[in-house]
């Protein structure tokens, strides 16, 4: 069907550096001299901070490199420029995660693109604070484990909650509206992997119960926000935002209502780049790749 | 919860007759009258055809006619301005059927809507011409056929489709992609009360294959439309639209994945505002009420 | 021309009052008992707060009162219910001025749209602390005058500004990226008078260099935001927002050149509705009427 | 100022060609060994047609060539992949004319642009079939002549364009609401280089008075569509494409209205990214570069 993933096995590189000249001209020079057929490619320079960053997914079909060459060969010119890098590659779907507590429009939303292949990772559990979510992630045959949050056993909980995570390998946690504050320990288990929804456009509105504030101000648009998660609360690296127009007719449940749809769309979309292996942060920034 | 549907019981009467002056004094006297407590009153006029339109909704709890009493004391004034017009009530809400073939995503949708109650009527069942939205619509605890239609045979699943939606007394069909084009006597059995979503930003792109149309175009936007069936195709009274932005890095499988997401959007909102009766349709075009 | 202010004579009556029963059929009774030809009405109600909001124009051709007779008849009717009112008649329309620094796109936008008559009002004067605006401003026949601004002595600058605004009989000034911050005593001067467009999408990003903070925290999405100027900085009643989509490749400078484009339109909407009387502002929020 | 072109000089290389592996490779390994410090560099693979696209805008400062000296070792690499090429210089901006009607949103719009130095190339000259644009031609320092357009000499009038556009070495044509369709003679003779702006969300409402014909279909957004012109009316390759909603409530003369502030906006990007050199029109589609 079109939209499911291409069965074609692909490798993406992720690098980012300091900038200099010959940066493209090296990694494109050794990529084309193992055969690499390159399907995309996009480079950024941030020109304040003088810093490179660069994506390129290539074919394997052709490539004379498996993953341990690939590390011996490139190493030396990651070396001379100073490079972070990776590589990923599509034989190996990242595994997710999801959490979230009674409010299931995205849990919903984000099943439904996981059993289409809408999204290309593999989905292994679903893990809630409440009953509310079991049966529809039970009917899409995933996981489903409720773990409770008091506040006087929060950290029992977040210990469990990451021994379940370990268990199942998750790569990618995603907080479809989960109503609980990750904990500092928690949150650096899991660097750069968990990906939350913030439902206002920020940083507008942090914080606790958006959508009234939105109403109590006035505005004429609401947002939401998808952002990768950091200590600090709702201030991560934003990844995507959208907003829909609002007037002074709508309640603040009307504006909860309208703003469902813009949560499920800025949400499903930092998933899939995620997934897609299109995102680099840095400086509490992100670049979306092409 | 916010989104749900208030509990108290209102009517909302719908009018629309030649523009005149004295309309408004005489309906919003004719409610202040008989105890009426406004919520929301909205009119519109059209001053090219001379046409008037007005949507009031109030609480039935003080009010003092019931609906047969409300039919023997309006329709006077009704006759004196030549209006048409009905009342609808909060406690009598509407039967939905929804239509699909083989895509889920606005099926999905809407399961999850009516199911939340996010969306105000009753969903009674869902028809389709395959299986695939069968576990889904029945974990849902929705009636769920399946009416193959063949070229061969397109009159009589159509005969069956109209059985079954009569013996649930549905109000509103809805075609959540459903990719069988309804005969003009199908269509006439349920005049404006059928409501589809096309794949474009109407009237660009009707027919088959609009993503495909769009693509080959070089279109900046790709745009997805609700509206009522009539027996043209493609052509009834636009409800709702809305627009997503493509590039030319987007291919057409990208655009029908990005599609899908205003379609959602789209189709569920000109449900909402029907199930609502906001909606009124007149010289192909539609009323939306505040 | 098909944009130009119609030339039949209007009337826009502005109410503002506690919810009641029979604020409708009294207003529109009133009105049509005095042979008002009503072109548009609509009416808000604010649920948490117990208002209610109505605006109606009509067509002065068949209406019975002149300006004295309507207030007369009308102060009985507006005392039953508590009212705070206004009514304005299109032939006496708001004298405008506008307040500007040294970027001009905004008034550029502005003089444009006075000159061919897109917006309804009479633009009396451009006052700058700059002399950049002079030459455009006296090309469109307007009265330019220049009053320097200086930390030393902004009291008198101020008064030099009001004294020019008051012998020009000043309805609305329009601060079109006018730098520098006005004094309490000035905006108390004129309140709910004076328009200010901020280049963020408020409350995000108030204060001074938005385009910068926002390239900072890595939005998505930028904004602009046209609002009634109050004594706290950036924190009138918003008129009017709207967004542009911005990446990571875009540069400070890239956020500004874009912003511009959101501002203008903002601004000379928010313009606009003050100046066709659709604006009531209450409780730091605005009533935009249809 | 922020938003003025920087003084460096750049050269930007444009490329498109049959796919093949090695083209980022050659291509940027080219310029690194002539010293460009790349500023920018983008790319597209079109997978159906087989096709690559590359732009590269590199500083000149440390570069070795000089614009023979490029084409001389560029050549050999260009002919191996069967590139077609053009390199543009910074320090040749590109010639603009307007053509304009009576309405002049559009011309003000540019006219501000070009004089603030927020486009990057030289007006040279507005020409019209009226008079009207000639007063705010002229204050902005820009040549404007008038040259009547009749039913009977269209031919002469089309002639006496063409001598003035060649006189001044136009590069490129801007049609800002010009409401005379040019003949195929006219087009062939600024093949790419003629830019129109159409007031509809092109492939709808193409032809005359589209925003009438928006307004009776009943849609829900109005659009503005910037393209290239080719000898098919509103039918080259499009540009850029953005929209507003509307509502039943817009009559025609408001959707005119609201539509201007898309046109000028689509218009503006569509001129800058020509300008900057940043589209490929290839297949009745456009390429726009990062």
């Amino acid at each position: 069907m079109a939209s499911s993933t291409p069965p074609r096995r692909t490798a993406s590189l992720l690098i980012d550096c300091p900038d200099a000249k010959g940066l493209v001209a090296s990694v494109s020079g050794f990529l084309y001299q193992h055969g690499a057929n390159i399907l995309h490619s996009d480079q950024h320079r941030d020109d304040e901070q003088g810093l490179f960053f660069m994506r390129n997914e290539w074919d394997l079909a052709d490539f004379a490199l498996d993953e341990p060459a690939f590390a011996a060969a490139f190493t030396p010119l990651a070396a001379r420029f100073g490079m972070n890098w990776r590589v990923e590659y599509s034989s190996n779907p990242l595994r997710v995660a999801i959490l979230v507590s009674k409010q299931l429009h995205c849990l919903s939303d984000l099943l439904e693109r996981f059993s289409t292949h809408d999204l290309p990772g593999e989905l292994r559990l679903v893990l809630s604070n409440h009953d509310d979510a079991g049966p529809l992630t039970r009917f899409h045959g995933v996981r489903f484990e409720r773990i409770p949050v008091t506040p006087a056993d929060k950290a029992g909980a977040e210990r469990s909650q990451i021994g379940i995570l370990l268990e199942e390998g998750v790569d990618l946690i995603v907080l479809a509206r989960y109503m609980q504050v990750l904990s500092g320990d928690f949150v650096a288990r899991f660097p750069g992997r968990i990906i939350n929804v913030h439902h206002s456009f920020l940083p507008a509105f942090s914080g606790a119960r958006p959508y009234h504030a939105a109403h109590q101000r006035g505005v004429k648009l609401i947002g939401a926000t998808s952002h990768y998660v950091t200590e600090v609360l709702d201030d991560g690296p934003i990844i995507e935002q959208d907003v829909v127009r609002v007037s002074h007719r709508d309640s603040v449940a009307g504006m909860i209502r309208q703003g469902r749809d813009v949560e499920r769309v800025v949400l499903s979309r930092a998933v899939r780049w995620h997934l897609e292996h299109r995102i680099l942060a840095y400086s509490n920034k992100t670049v979306i790749f092409d």
